[in-house]
């Protein structure tokens, strides 16, 4: 069993996204166990990301990858750091410079920017994507 | 009034992805006329897509934006086009090589695929953000 945790600011506002993030959370339940540290401000944020010795922030500055590459990047860490990740997704206000400066990993999912709120689910997604293309299944074709 | 219309395959499925995509919509509304056009296969596709004069296939192999650049290209395409546009996303195998070839432009929102599904609404935000960004709001901040 992997463990995977996110930390962000804020809680999950809209009932559709708590309904998409806990579908893709019953798919993934089999191979990752999901921990989601929502925190209320980025003092909070902070203090929880410097008790982490690795994470991965995403960023729209980061390094891009295909779903394909994104997989062989997360398998590599998951060996590497144990079956353990942990990965930082920024509030309404980014992500703080101290953070982004610390950050074992920037990822980038997209030049373009979406809300803080929908990563949460386009993390999700490539989560399960990159297991099932570890897999070899169809879900990804 | 801008008049937006998506060429795809297959009804919206999941119930939060329909509370999501109704709740940009009513976000758009005031901007916005959306039109979907939701087909049953390929073969429909390639008939609707035939007679559209000019469309946007989201592709992963097209051209990425930042949110800013893609607000600057969707109003230059809006002006161009007479406050009309279509975009056109693949079904579950993606866009005929046809559709792709004859298409006006290719626009590519992630390195990343994304289940057509899902791209329903990045495409939605990302046009919200758009017209926020050329508005001026603090919308995309």
């Amino acid at each position: 069993m992997f463990k995977i945790k996110v930390i962000s600011v804020g809680k999950t506002k809209e009932a559709w996204l708590k309904e998409a993030l806990d579908a893709y959370s019953q798919r993934l339940k089999a191979t990752v166990s999901m921990e989601w540290v929502l925190l209320k401000n980025v003092q909070q944020l902070n203090d929880a990301v410097k008790k982490e010795p690795f994470y991965i922030c995403l960023d729209p500055n980061g390094k891009a990858y295909s779903s394909e590459g994104f997989s062989t990047f997360l398998f590599q860490q998951l060996i590497a750091q144990g079956a353990r990740l942990t990965f930082v997704i920024g509030g309404p206000e980014g992500i703080p410079q101290e953070i982004i400066r610390k950050a074992s990993f920037l990822l980038s999912f997209s030049q373009m920017t979406f809300t803080h709120q929908m990563i949460r689910l386009l993390l999700l997604e490539q989560l399960y994507r990159a297991i099932e293309i570890h897999k070899g299944t169809a879900y990804h074709k």
